[in-house]
């Protein structure tokens, strides 16, 4: 309830005035922030180059999975946006998951992590997936044997971790990815130049684009650094989504809350670099970020774009699109004898 | 039958006088080359800068297989010596391989390509396992309308192939993966400094181990660049392995050429970074370097290596690990509503 009242106030605080052409840029400032330069500090695990180094190498080992073939990178692939192909992920033994994979790029910046926000941080979220039998299906133990089985790994949690004994455990696994993933910002969108002053980064067509996103109400849920990520609300607060959308058996963070009114609720799609990761929504059923913009002015908003309307927000979402970060494919260390086998069985 | 004679040819040749110490770099400069520190020339296919960075990007894009999951990279994998965790590749619909996948690195100087040889260079090898039904499941209709529904694919073609009309074809899909595969070559091995002239690159027992591969036999298949992998001969010489090793129903070069003494002949495996590649042969049951040896002295040449003998092969094979070329984990492009959705479906 207290959520649909705040809403409701961003709406009118939003909707209330038509922006002007010269306050776009302030209005912007206002409600969103740019991706700052420098990789952003993460709470109780100081980014060191050393443990973000050792998190890339785990991010792509597919033998920490039970299978041998899965990683972190084969649904939040680098390369696509840190997504996968869709609609949603495929897991240990080809099973389907039920929701698509969210991005790891900008993960940092959301308030929680997952599509029902349960888990408060990365650290958090990195013991998901490798534990949940329908995606790498590996245990606590199976990943720290595996790290624990090759000499060079040890070597690299010890200079991650100088100060544990012992160096490999399964929460230091999730530190050293959350290291790295908070690495994986992408600065330098046209939309972040544009907040930093350069009226030039957005053209025409895109800053119509940005003043619809702000006079339409979109921005009252996508704000601030990742333009979304920031809060939860219902999928559907206008009008029902069709139920290709919106599942019925996947009732989102009433999952992990049990309240009610949490029911369909879900984390807000962060839209950084959105361009680049269809199929949308938690479901993956929408194959274009123009279908996606004229779905959500309808069930969020209640409102129905014209052609015009929704091509300028679509080409305001072009402008989150920032510089990926360049990364070198890991060597991972080798297999030994003690290293536990792949195992293919469900 | 020839090549039986020839086995025994060459065993005479090479183990008819022990080899003297101060013999033994000639020796090896006579049966052995070392891998060169430029990226070596392709048949019908120049290698170019725009032609290999194209090749990358197929490479690690999963989009090229019918589920959108499983790249090149999937069981190539550039991480762990260009193979998978075995034992023997899993592939669409969580199908299981017959043969363990082989390794990209090095494949260049390779004779042929596969376990059998089936194709005779990269350009032809690389149209296989992107059409295989347990691998990626693909088309060549599904390859070139993925690439085509990217503008950026078409034009990184064109720039490789400026020459034809249409650039995206099936065929420079293949010759780009080649261009890619030729520049990832290996130099640099503590054998390859040996080989080059300084005789301090291996120890005394990686020495004695060399000794024992050319005294023994060994080199006798495992021979030139890729020591290995110029030649078929039979798995199991003088010995027919366990079945859990050879696998009655693969019956290896047999199913190319149906010459009966072609049943069980594979291709010498090229022994070029061996250490990093376990579990060994096409059936991948052996998960040692130690145990395998024991199995190659027995089966190939009739001989029960001391421990001694097969600690210092063993040492020896560890010298063939070379320098792991940096790579670039490669942005690929946006998908668009032409894109081909994936397809789980077996």
């Amino acid at each position: 309830m207290m959520r649909k009242v705040s809403i409701a106030t961003v709406l009118v605080l939003v909707s209330s005035h038509a922006i002007a052409n010269d306050d776009l840029m302030m209005a912007a400032k206002q409600l969103f922030k740019p991706i700052p330069s420098a990789i952003p500090a993460v709470k109780d695990n100081p980014v060191t180059t050393e443990k973000a180094e050792l998190g890339k190498m785990l991010f792509f080992d597919p033998r920490l999975s039970a299978s041998g073939i899965i990683s972190c990178n084969t649904c939040h692939n680098l390369g696509t946006g840190g997504v996968d192909a869709g609609p949603t992920s495929v897991g240990h033994g080809w099973q389907k998951g039920a929701r698509r994979a969210p991005t790891v790029y900008n993960a940092v910046f959301n308030v929680a992590q997952f599509w029902d926000g349960r888990a408060p941080d990365l650290k958090a979220q990195a013991k998901g997936p490798v534990q949940a039998s329908v995606e790498m299906n590996a245990t606590p133990d199976h990943v720290t044997s595996t790290l624990n089985s090759m000499a060079d790994y040890v070597a690299k949690f010890k200079q991650a971790f100088p100060r544990d004994t012992p160096p490999v455990t399964f929460d230091n696994f999730a530190k050293a990815l959350e290291a790295f993933e908070a690495t994986l910002t992408t600065p330098a969108a046209p939309f972040d130049q544009y907040l930093n002053g350069d009226a030039n980064a957005l053209n025409d067509q895109q800053k119509a684009g940005l003043r619809l996103f702000m006079d339409k109400g979109c921005a009252s849920c996508h704000n601030a650094i990742n333009i979304g990520g920031q809060d939860f609300f219902p999928f559907g607060v206008i009008k029902k989504p069709d139920i290709k959308l919106l599942p019925a058996a996947d009732k989102g963070r009433f999952a992990v809350t049990t309240a009610p009114s949490d029911q369909y609720v879900f984390r807000v799609a962060p839209l950084r670099n959105v361009a680049l990761r269809a199929p949308y929504f938690h479901s993956g059923q929408v194959w274009t970020l123009k279908e996606a913009v004229g779905i959500m002015s309808e069930v969020q908003l209640g409102a129905k774009l014209s052609e015009t309307e929704n091509n300028d927000i679509v080409a305001f979402l072009n402008s989150l699109s920032g510089c990926l970060p360049k990364i070198e494919y890991p060597i991972l260390p080798t297999r030994t004898k003690e290293t536990p086998p792949p195992s293919l069985s469900r």
